[in-house]
């Protein structure tokens, strides 16, 4: 994998899917909508229907205990020999209110029209991940 | 998420995301093709390149330390009140030669055509992964 290749997925993919672990040690995962701003990933808990509290979330709750997570990035074809992916893995944060919490915000709703069109409202929770790994692989 | 459209995802979604967790706790993340008999999901360590030998590779060696993982099955699509995913945990085992490892091995080589096109030999391990919760989401 190029590197220009790499740089503009981390860009331009419009989902990730995120691994926490539970306090038992069991993985969990779930898709998400990110941005990337060259150096970190945010995610936010936005208003797609949630069924509990945001602060009650299993990946918030989650990487409070263990903040170690994967970011897995990819795109299934039938011609496998043009699969590819990239692993990020990192550590995470839940973002107290403040300026970072609405950079990210803002870069969310730059990357995602949804975002733009009221499904990111002021008071939604953004998780902050830094990449400590990152590996790829296939020839796309 | 209505049971038939659960059912019929389980058994066509061309790909997954396959969690462990290796020896510090920490999430690894994989894309997979996989199979599923109506109870059991199947996944074979094909033979799309890899950079070690199958028993070296993280996944392998993390089911062997912890059996715990989560499977993810989604699919992006930019209208998001139609979003969706499932996902399972249970425990995963790297399958010993023999009847079970055979039958996994023909159930996949049904549903890909790149595995009756040579890329699943007889020698590939096969990893058996025994749903404990199935969670899913959305209304599709």
């Amino acid at each position: 994998m190029k590197k220009g290749f790499l740089q503009a997925k981390l860009k331009s993919a419009r989902i990730a899917r995120l691994a926490t672990v539970d306090e038992k040690g069991r993985p969990h995962l779930v898709p998400i909508c990110f941005v990337h701003d060259g150096r970190t990933f945010y995610t936010a808990v936005d208003v797609k229907p949630k069924r509990v509290a945001p602060e009650k979330l299993a990946r918030v709750r989650h990487i409070r205990a263990n903040p170690k997570v994967a970011l897995l990035i990819d795109d299934y074809q039938e011609d496998w020999s043009r699969l590819w992916f990239i692993l990020i893995r990192g550590t995470a944060r839940l973002l107290p209110r403040g300026k970072e919490q609405k950079k990210a915000r803002r870069l969310l709703r730059k990357k995602y029209r949804q975002y733009r069109a009221g499904m990111l409202p002021e008071e939604a929770p953004v998780i902050r991940i830094r990449p400590t790994h990152t590996i790829w692989w296939g020839n796309p």
